[in-house]
């Protein structure tokens, strides 16, 4: 058993050979019976949910996990109907893969298409959230890959007793192979993940920082995720209060512990309700600290860096230099200034005159979620399930060759059709 | 000294802050620029070549370099003429960054933006081809993005002069910042350039299978670049003589060392002109290697494997399992199976009746290229300016929150503008 791993990729990657081109009906019949599967057996997933729980409790009690992790892990009727909404979302979506992307004519015999595909296989590592295990399984299918998947070691029995349903679901699809999906459980095994880039294409860790910084320095293989959330708000001069006050309570409050809330104000040194914005924020029992040691801390809290800044670019600068590519917003009534910040900030996403809390894949409009990245190659900013593709190219000819054309014989068009 | 390639590394970071802004009639003004100066002083190049040739000399005599690295390093008037025309071309293709690739409306009064931005600090390894050097620096120069140049040791002079005369031409373009083209010299650099994964977004190493090896396993930066060239030709049973033999012998001889050059032909068992096939190959002086005992060589050389397959499902298993996902072709007459073979071939470019030899980006209408990836993420096939660039998200709002949307109070509307 000592190659276990390399065997259930090697088997997931001749898979994929099969998945790469499934029918957008087979894949949509795939999810449908995932949910109805999920949904029959909804009593036997929440029972394994309980196991964990009380599993859990006693790791809360013993300070080995704290109430933020637990409150994942525990799955709820609410939960579970999203959980369900989504997998139905998911079927919904255009097909992303074999679509035409652009179609050429190298010359009028010799006709180039690029064509989106999967990308092979993928190997996600995901904390114990139960519905991350649907919602990854769901995109996989949905866009024609294979995978891997690691779930946090808290919900092993809510993760195994889901992917059995899965599979089952799976099985009785016509047209899906086996091995398409894999669930693994010891860290172990994922080190050995790590290490298998001869079968592995991507790499998603979704997870805290710590997490996403331990895989991308400990495999080859390329790594989509997000380094951390230091999201900043700049109140430009011409703010008014109660629309300032507004999206910085939303940005702030409205769930602190997630990666597009805000972490650092910067403050116009000329905008007038500074003093009354610091009140009302304090009333909303936002701690404020003005000019920290350190404004790279994601706090995660409701807890905000201030700083105040003399002009746009002083503030433009603080946020290329301590940002981490995420998620920036200026309030302005200046669209000069507007302007200028939407082009000098160089982050995945840039907003004017709203919360940094719409950074966010649902929000976007893309159905589902793989992620947030920072990553600046591959995929930017929320992915949906685009992040899960590539393309290939397809040259159809009728008996061509390149010395014809290297030796002036010929010439190419190169004319989009 | 000791932090030098972290300085020039911090230092272009912040040049960057600039050029992902910067008007395309700025960035054709410098390649334009860049164009007259090298044409000016064509002469200090040649004798700056010169000097590399005659040290390429001594190591050619002690067998430290072949003759095809020295071919590389020696510039002539065609490769110069060629080097300058390059540079217009690219002057002629559209600016590849700040294009907004589509814009939808979340709400009535929110709008996202998806707009093309270029990557940032991409570090360039390169072997001693002193064309190289100009191609890469006017591709970077295009998209808006900064770069770090090493190339080969061997062109050491000709590099230095064509730098020298490429930085002139950007000090003399006004808004083009210093620092924004880095070339460096020793292993040492390449070394910690490598490390300086905080400011370098992206590592394109141009060269050998074993240059493209040690930068994946020494670098946690993304890496852009193709493994090997494993490309074959599966002759199917319906498949003519003259094409054929056409389309083989381009497809091996026309530039055997390339990485599109065939290494693989899989022949149909019924192909009914085999031994005229055999006869006419080796008549062009084509080794032929009848069952190998290793299926993943690439020759660079007039040698080509050759195998007998069952059927077309054999040969589209023999090229998923040896091949490189460089390129492969189908030659047949059957309809039905070139399509099976463009679907279930999983490599960056699968095509039918003509060349591998197409698989270019010059040839597929890039107008530039950065080179062929075999990845399977970010860039695949031949990469043109598309693959040194990548997207940010920009929202304009009229002081929206997100609560209003979770609360129920308001919903997304999603739609294409």
């Amino acid at each position: 058993m000592k190659n276990n791993i390399l065997e259930i990729a090697k088997n997931a990657k001749n898979a994929f050979l099969t998945t790469m081109n499934l029918d957008i009906s087979v894949k949509n019949e795939a999810l449908k019976k995932i949910a109805k599967n999920l949904e029959k057996n909804k009593n036997k997933i929440f029972e394994a949910n309980n196991l964990d729980l009380k599993e859990a409790e006693i790791l809360l009690k013993n300070n080995k996990i704290n109430t933020s992790t637990y409150n994942r892990l525990k799955l709820d009727e609410n939960k579970f109907k999203d959980m369900i909404k989504g997998i139905y979302d998911l079927i919904e979506l255009d097909d992303p893969v074999n679509q035409i992307i652009w179609q050429k004519e190298l010359d009028s015999d010799l006709i180039l298409k690029k064509i989106s595909t999967p990308i092979g296989l993928i190997g996600v590592i995901f904390e114990a959230r139960p519905d991350c295990l649907v919602q990854i399984s769901s995109l996989v299918i949905k866009s024609g890959n294979c995978a891997i998947l690691k779930g946090g070691s808290e919900s092993i029995n809510t993760n195994k007793t889901i992917f059995e349903f899965i599979e089952t679901a799976l099985n009785n699809t016509e047209g899906f192979e086996k091995n398409v999906l894999n669930l693994i459980f010891s860290r172990d095994d994922v080190k050995k993940m790590l290490e298998a880039d001869e079968y592995i294409n991507l790499i998603i860790p979704r997870g805290s920082n710590a997490l996403v910084k331990y895989i991308k320095e400990n495999t080859k293989i390329p790594v989509l995720g997000h380094a951390s959330g230091i999201c900043h708000i700049f109140v430009d001069e011409s703010a008014d209060f109660e629309n300032t006050t507004k999206i910085i309570i939303d940005a702030k409050t409205q769930y602190p512990s997630a990666c597009n809330a805000v972490e650092t104000l910067l403050i116009h040194k000329n905008y007038p309700y500074f003093d009354e914005l610091k009140k009302t924020l304090k009333n909303k029992e936002i701690k404020l600290i003005e000019n920290p040691e350190n404004y790279s801390t994601e706090y995660g809290d409701k807890i905000l860096s201030v700083k105040i800044v003399n002009n746009i670019e002083e503030a433009i600068k603080h946020i290329n230099k301590y940002g981490s590519g995420h998620t920036d917003s200026i309030l302005s009534k200046d669209d000069k200034n507007i302007e200028k910040f939407m082009k000098y900030i160089d982050s995945s996403s840039v907003f004017a005159n709203c919360s940094t809390r719409f950074s966010d894949g649902f929000r976007y409009g893309f159905g589902a979620e793989v992620g947030i990245s920072t990553n600046k190659t591959h995929a930017r900013g929320p992915v949906g399930l685009e992040g899960l593709t590539i393309y290939k190219y397809e040259l159809f000819g009728k008996n061509n060759i390149v010395n014809d054309y290297t030796s002036g014989k010929k010439t190419f068009k190169h004319k989009f059709i």
